[in-house]
């Protein structure tokens, strides 16, 4: 199947810029449209650019090794709907229209091609509905399309999924007037609409829907698995530094950058235990921020994930065998930090090895109500650690311990129960 | 498709015993090929039966839950070829013919499917010549078949790939003479030979041919994964006691049985080392036998690797961190212990996690050659606990940290390399 991209509007309001090439999250705009459609087997490009922004858009998508056909439209002022009718000779049958210069989501791509029609939106969560365009529709058909419309259902993304019998309406319009407007071609085919409520699509016009259309897509690339911690404090402040860091570093560097400060707050409880505490939290916290960027800039690495699990264990052990080593004296203490050290250790273990063993989350099928994922245990140590010296550490490591092997415990009886 | 078993034969050298219902390594006969054949998509069987084993191989059938039909053959005088022509009304097309005494592996039957006409083998490994029916072969087909021929080439292992027009020549013999082998129908066919070389069948004549075959089927059972001292050593224990007690006990029981010797050497540290690191050596010993009794006796449950690796996990901590306790002084002494006990348990994650997120075995395409596998590190302990008091235990744990850590390092490095 063939997708349709208009990348020929004249962007008035973005400086200058050419809106498909402007970066969101770290990526092209045009860079995400295609990289989510050929997720899903859409492999051939039809491009519709205008004499202005050919040159770039070309060089951008010899760059990325795409599948392309590239249609000049001469006459932009003449309407996105001349931009599609160009497209008319390059596509046959079913195929994808999409707006060059919309950010779309993961979710929404996928819902937007089970339907066909005009792709709508009834509750539109990251667009203005002031801005938008309306779609009154009646028996499932647009009945009228503008943006001043009153007692419509719900609004236009610039998506769409059409055959070619699209052409022929847009003919007609060509035909009668001079300037055609994608939404009268819509109006006259009486197209079908395929509802896709609140899911992430946005028209990027100005530097300001950038900031928001990162903002979304950053607030959709948490993972659902995180633990109570992650989920109400580090994600609000990791997702954050990912804005700020996603274009100017690699998930790479994030990764490293995370890891040397868990060593750093591991060497710290040498000097200041409290200290340590404080930036062993700051490391969880950017211990998010790899992955974030990974996800947003559609750069994920299966590798980097693994070295990233990893390598957390290491700062884990780092800084609890560091902390038992300054603070530990009697063979009994040590050995209690060694029971919390392994009880840390096991409940990544019995989770991943539910996962080689059974390809799916330990987390997913059995819902874990015992508190000791890491983000939980890291926060419970720094609080320790601004606590300390008022108690002895020996206490932090049997709570510690108690509370991963509770954990292990309650998984491990729940997998050989389900299984 | 369907098979065709032949269970009509009179048993007379195992003592009334009914030869497809005798169990061979904790399954029986039947059960076995059964079980093969149906992780290949066979799964209507047609059970040539006499007079005398008619009901305890129906209720055998009704058991194990098959669909399956039944034959009766009421002159098993008549020979195994006269057996085969009774199924010609319940088979059509392609299906496959089998010996009800004939125990075969699971390689074997696998290769034995690709092919079509008898399946011969050209190294038989575990009958002897004298006993096979050996075969000549012409342009890829049978050109005669017996005990006593002189240049044969292979021999027949009771395995066939057929169709339907077999029963041509069946018939042809059956009115011709009384008795009729399936050899004689085979030659008159001039059926096409499938080689399969080296791969386990075997006739079960004799008690010790129940032996002899659950000697193989331990010897298969072994992982490829192994490591340096379970190939060579724990291996050659632990199938010996696999062997004994795969009638006897189940591999969950076979799994607490080795936790529970695991403690008890843990324990044993407060008392005498030496005594503790031969105990320690026993358990892993003996921790091979779970495994190797489920897959001898098709009893493999994930749930119970899994279970398994765990409770490893938690013995080598126990024997390690009470080692420690029992023999460390200072926090200095304590820190190289836990970075021992951390090593060891790094190597079982990153593997893990490995075969978690890109769904194969970190040891199969990356070939670690630095020790610091399970059998090999606790063969290291038991050797160190046998010459403690000469050595402090300190050297152990660093040597095992060193050990453990190289082996993580190259196992991450190959990784990241290779993705």
């Amino acid at each position: 199947m063939r997708a349709v991209l208009l990348c020929s509007g004249l962007a008035t309001r973005m400086r200058g810029r050419i809106k498909p090439l402007v970066k969101v999250g770290g990526r092209e705009i045009l860079y995400r449209t295609i990289t989510l459609l050929r997720t899903h087997g859409i492999d051939e490009f039809v491009i519709v650019v205008n004499r202005k922004n050919k040159e770039a858009i070309e060089e951008f998508l010899q760059r990325i090794g795409v599948n392309y056909r590239l249609v000049v439209n001469d006459s932009p002022e003449r309407g996105n709907g001349y931009s599609l009718y160009l497209a008319r000779n390059h596509v046959s049958g079913r195929f994808v229209l999409a707006m060059g210069d919309h950010v779309f989501g993961e979710d929404f791509v996928r819902e937007a091609l089970k339907g066909e029609g005009l792709v709508c939106d009834g509750e539109p969560r990251y667009v203005s509905l002031d801005e938008a365009t309306k779609v009154v529709v009646e028996d499932g058909r647009v009945r009228d399309i503008g943006k001043h419309l009153k007692d419509f259902c719900c609004v236009d993304t610039g998506f769409f999924v059409l055959d070619d019998s699209i052409f022929d309406h847009a003919e007609e319009l060509v035909r009668e007037r001079e300037a055609v407007e994608l939404s009268e071609i819509v109006k006259r085919a009486g197209l079908k609409i395929h509802r896709v409520d609140g899911r992430l699509w946005m028209d990027v016009d100005t530097p300001d829907d950038v900031r928001r259309a990162e903002k979304a897509l950053f607030s959709l690339a948490v993972k659902g698995e995180d633990g109570f911690i992650s989920k109400h404090i580090n994600r609000k402040i990791s997702t954050r530094i990912s804005r700020m860091l996603v274009n100017r570093i690699s998930p790479n560097h994030a990764t490293l950058l995370s890891f040397l400060v868990g060593v750093i707050s591991s060497l710290s409880v040498l000097v200041s235990i409290p200290l340590a505490g404080l930036i062993y939290q700051l490391s969880s916290i950017l211990d998010g921020v790899d992955g974030e960027i990974a996800r947003v800039a559609m750069k994920t690495l299966k590798i980097g994930g693994w070295v990233d699990s990893i390598l957390d264990r290491v700062v884990d052990f780092l800084f609890l065998s560091i902390l038992a080593y300054a603070t530990l004296r009697t063979p009994q203490e040590f050995f209690v930090a060694m029971l919390a050290i392994f009880g840390s250790f096991m409940v990544s273990y019995v989770a991943e090895k539910y996962r080689a063993d059974f390809g799916e989350s330990i987390y997913r099928k059995i819902r874990v109500r015992v508190p000791g994922k890491r983000d939980e245990r890291v926060f419970l140590v720094m609080v320790f650690c601004l606590l300390y010296p008022y108690l002895p550490t020996v206490y932090l490591f049997a709570l510690l311990a108690l509370i991963t092997f509770g954990r292990v415990g309650e998984m491990v009886v729940k997998a050989a129960r389900k299984n």
